[in-house]
């Protein structure tokens, strides 16, 4: 029936931003790697918004690229506008997010694939995982090629047993009309894998010709050169305009009136939608009281008319949607040129991984992306870049990565998927990382891109770059403790410019530098660097002086944590044969199977005194007797 | 259930290289033009070759554009490489062919869409017809949205019930893993319309990193600059090389031990396909004494690695695809990226369509393109235009345009779909033309600018140019006609040069660019204008010039042609009442419905015999008396 297509080392089922970037770091790792999706035309396809980064998700687009994935390089090089977010508030909630030319980056995206030594692209519809005894052993599609590999990572997004709403109207399909996933979904279940119904919503779309932006504010682009990727050196100049209008009571009414009509509303959608990315309707019902909602017109790309309404997510008819966007200004007389939709999925429930991103249930079975519960297209590649990483990491027997919770949100995402799980489509925030001020935008190649280097996902020449890039911060930072400024009449001029108290009594540059209101270059201005150094060099000086203090103490508490995840939970623990375990955590922890203490102590329904239990239990060896070892 | 989406004059339902003329011919007339399509981001989406133009299809572009279409400006911005072929041939068999970037081809196409004046673009499925006593409505689409309109134009393509073969596997799909259209086609059928069953193929894509261009010839652009358009005017330099390479023994053998398992060879595909772009089982089959044939491997665009490889087109199983492909020199390692697959589909038999594309049974109901039971794009864009700027015309009572079959390519593919029908997927050749040497690539805007700008097609501006051309054209022909040349020395040298033999006396310098040897380029040595002519209007009057004696003779013919085209048979003409008409002549007569007596002649099993008694028929005025007037 099927014939034999082919040996890998890792396959990877889809080509949205997770597989993408899955597929990407295996080849790079040296993984001979497949990649299978359904459509070669719609590659890293963005079916929704057309922007990447902001807050948190920005930060994670930083830390893909500090390990060598093709995100950030890519919307560098496809955006028609960028902006550094939050640029007046501390460096912690900086981030950067970007507009896409939604064609470009598709387009883009696929030459990086096309030409990425190790890694075939290949369209096909895969229906079938191929397992032995709980053991990946490779893919068959419906043409009945069977591809065989140790390691296969599904990636499938909202394509298992997708189905698109709108008003009364549903049928099966994935995102944009695309063919949905049934097999994969069914067999999945059949291996005994516990699947959820998700759903997510996206707006309509309007012809460009047809809004009047004089009724709206105009949002520019920045003009400052930015970038997401170190490694870009080309920057767009000519930046397209967004534009912000809003709702109003009139457009509260009519989705207040035909609310019944929603699929969301109706008991059309079982599954769950999106808490941080609701519809129109989610809006007007949790906070009616609210007078107004933004709602702002994002170009789709360059060469096209057709405009994003982001704010408007919508399920309900056609003609309501019609009737409801007409009431905002500057939409009054646009036309739709595709409309708004829900789609509901199947997604797997993420306690049933590893920190790898393999299942515990089916060894060299790797998920990533949409279909693990998450959404938006920076959350799923960071796992598919994780997924990739430690699939071929299993294939290839090379080092494994595990990033934790103060190495990067990639970290934090991973370990709150993992170890709590996720009753709703998943989004990062600021909020959900505890060491926020470690997670910056600014640091991410100082977090990442050693162990990027050392996997084999940087590049020589890069690392070097980077490498010296470190080591000037550092000696900055060290001239600076040395150099003391005088209060000297020129030293408080310069005080007394930036708004500060004049000095008493001689002091430390990096002590002034320390001071809120003192900037770097303010410094520079007293006391030159010999050598002319990078804005870069210069920001994490900065940055680094003035937040030591905050820095230092969550050092501390990063110390803390380590070593409750340094204390490992030895695979083959029987929790049956703890005493004194409440029975919720006994059943949780049987669920989760966390690799360490600290993972066990965020798992959901762990209270500490379960964790101390455990800890003693694990101290006191006992494992090796329950082992036999 | 449904609501009112919105009033229009014309529909267009498809955006397909028919749909997308028809609607830009439409509004360009000033109809309120909608268009829906399944995808908005697979507008005008090739899915298939990546060229246009050749042979025949190369004129209907260049006619497309004459009547204001936008197929050849869109290719002119978007190719790859273009040729003149058969630039050592006589002027009547020249064509231009272009190898397309097929993202840009879209992408382009859709900004020209979004940018018409009257025309809205939107996605939609359309689900059914709204059809009333037998005249068209509107249409509704799956949202339930029901827009009316006095004319709706179908050009649906492949997407008719249309299904998948590849080997044994079949499934219910549009072309590109689209969604089929099944509502629409039933209920044509409903309505009394009669489908046939046709299907198509196409080969696969590999990528070019697998390729051993090595081992094939390399097939490059030409340098001299060329466009399709008359309105281009930036011509693309940096053109990118086609390959060839050949089939041999040892493919032949793997496609013929594996026939039957091939989807077209097994019974599995019930249509019938194209005789002129076979596959290659077909191939084989007929030809089985060649002992090889040629493979061109076409890229797909400039940013892209994906290969197509044309002349495999297949439906055999994957893997015999991988095995004969691999046979082929420079394939030896080859990886698809696309597998090759057929699609069987419902088309429409054309003789049920008027000559403006209009169907006999519903009145203001019009179809366009591979529904129409043609193949190629260029066939489509030529129907669609013509469809276009007659439903515009039903719809503002305006003029009507049929062009005949000494008039172009588009006037003899219509006319032999409405007349004849066909029994196989209709391509357009040189030799379904019998006025081939007045239907040339040189000049098509001379036969049809005048009448696109009549119908408000073509910018003033443009007709202007166009009209000082003409006039250079005669004014310089008017110079040469009056010109005497002597038998001197420098005229001597020339002629001999040019390889001709000696003036005897002097001549006409009409007359001496008539003999074959000499060229405009030699009359202007001789006898330069006084003011400087552009290359286009030398080459026409050298054509013109040289053959004058048979374009005479073809206009003979076309007058006798036209007389009998001027002949019109009236609507409510009562073929039974007409005695002596052969049996089968009554019957096919009846089913055409032939607008002429000329049209009447084309019609098969029509004999000159049944002509003459239908002539006199018409003649003695017993019409009159039928219809009682
Ligand atoms: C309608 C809609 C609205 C959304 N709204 C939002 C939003 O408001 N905010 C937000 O953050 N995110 C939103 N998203 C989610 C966002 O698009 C996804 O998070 C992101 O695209 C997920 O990336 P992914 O790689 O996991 O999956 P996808 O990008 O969906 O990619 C899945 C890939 O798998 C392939 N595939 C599927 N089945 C098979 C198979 N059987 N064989 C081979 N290949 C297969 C597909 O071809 C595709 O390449 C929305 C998505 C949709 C569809
Ligand atoms: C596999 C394959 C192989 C081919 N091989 C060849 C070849 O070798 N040589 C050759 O000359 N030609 C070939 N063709 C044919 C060529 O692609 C077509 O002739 C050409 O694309 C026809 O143009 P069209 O506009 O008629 O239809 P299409 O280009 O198919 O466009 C149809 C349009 O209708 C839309 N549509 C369909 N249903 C609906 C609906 N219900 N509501 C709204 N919109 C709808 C679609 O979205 C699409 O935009 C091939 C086609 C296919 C699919």
């Amino acid at each position: 029936m099927t014939y034999d297509a082919g040996h890998y080392d890792v396959i990877v089922i889809g080509a949205g931003h997770a597989g993408v970037e899955a597929g990407l770091a295996a080849a790079r790792r040296g993984a001979k790697t497949l990649m299978l999706t359904l459509n070669l035309d719609l590659v890293a396809f963005m079916p929704c918004n057309p922007s990447i980064g902001g807050p948190a998700k920005g930060i994670v687009v930083r830390e893909v690229d500090a390990l060598g994935g093709a995100m950030g390089k890519v919307i560098d090089k496809t955006h028609i506008q960028m902006r550094l977010l939050n640029t007046r508030k501390g460096p912690a909630v900086r981030a950067l997010r970007a507009q896409a030319d939604k064609p470009l980056y598709i387009k883009e995206m696929k030459r990086i694939l096309e030409n990425q030594e190790n890694l075939t692209l290949r369209q096909g519809m895969v229906e079938k995982l191929l397992v032995e005894d709980n053991e990946i052993k490779g893919v068959v599609t419906e043409t009945k090629a069977a591809y065989y590999a140790p390691t296969v990572i599904v990636t499938t997004g909202t394509f298992m047993r997708g189905r698109v709403l709108i008003g009364d109207l549903s049928y099966e399909s994935g995102p944009n009309n695309q063919r949905s996933t049934v097999s994969l979904s069914e067999q999945l279940e059949e291996l005994g894998i516990n699947m959820v119904r998700f759903k997510t919503g996206t707006p309509m779309r309007v012809n460009s010709h047809t809004v009047d932006y004089s009724k709206t504010e105009i949002q520019p682009g920045e003009e400052e050169p930015r970038s997401f990727s170190y490694e870009t050196t080309e920057f767009i100049t000519d930046q397209i305009p967004c534009w912000l209008t809003y709702t109003n009571e009139a457009t509260h009414k009519i989705i207040d009136d035909n609310l019944t009509l929603s699929a969301m509303y109706s008991g059309a959608v079982r599954g769950t939608g999106p808490r941080y990315c609701p519809s129109i309707e989610d809006k007007i019902v949790r906070f009616n009281d609210k007078p107004r909602h933004q709602i702002f017109l994002e170009p789709e790309g360059r060469d096209t008319e057709e405009v994003y309404v982001q704010g408007l997510s919508t399920s309900l008819p056609e003609y309501i949607q019609n009737e409801m966007m007409r009431t905002v200004p500057g939409l009054e007389n646009a036309e739709i040129m595709r409309a708004g939709y829900a789609i509901e999925y199947d997604s797997i429930v993420p306690t049933q991984l590893w920190p790898t991103m393999e299942t515990k249930q089916i060894s060299g079975l790797f998920t990533a992306g949409q279909l693990n519960g998450t959404s938006g297209y920076e959350e799923a590649a960071g796992q598919g870049l994780m997924a990739g990483i430690n699939a071929a990491a299993k294939a290839l027997d090379l080092e494994t990565l595990i990033l934790d919770r103060s190495e990067g949100y990639i970290g934090v995402m991973i370990d709150d998927l993992v170890t709590k799980g996720t009753d709703e489509p998943y989004r990062l925030l600021t909020s959900r990382a505890e060491f926020r001020l470690m997670l910056r935008h600014d640091n991410a190649d100082i977090r990442l891109l050693e162990k990027g280097y050392e996997l084999g996902l940087i590049p020589e020449e890069r690392y070097q770059c980077f490498l010296e890039k470190k080591q000037r911060i550092e000696e900055e930072k060290a001239r600076l403790d040395k150099v003391i400024l005088k209060e000297t009449e020129e030293v408080q001029a310069v005080i007394e410019e930036a708004g500060g108290t004049r000095l008493k009594d001689a002091v430390r540059a990096i002590d002034l530098l320390k001071r809120p209101e003192m900037k770097y270059s303010h410094l520079e201005r007293l006391t030159p660097s010999e050598v002319s150094l990078p804005e870069d060099v210069k920001e994490q000086v900065e940055i680094q002086v003035k937040y030591s203090g905050y820095i230092k103490k969550a050092l501390e508490q990063i110390e803390r944590m380590k070593k409750m995840e340094s204390k490992k939970i030895p695979e083959n623990i029987d929790y049956d044969d703890i005493h004194g375990l409440a029975t919720e955590a006994r059943d949780r922890l049987k669920e989760v199977r966390p690799l360490s203490v600290g993972q066990a102590s965020r798992v959901s329904g762990v209270n500490p005194a379960d964790v101390s239990i455990l800890l003693v239990y694990i101290e006191q060896g006992k494992i090796a007797r329950v082992s036999g070892e």
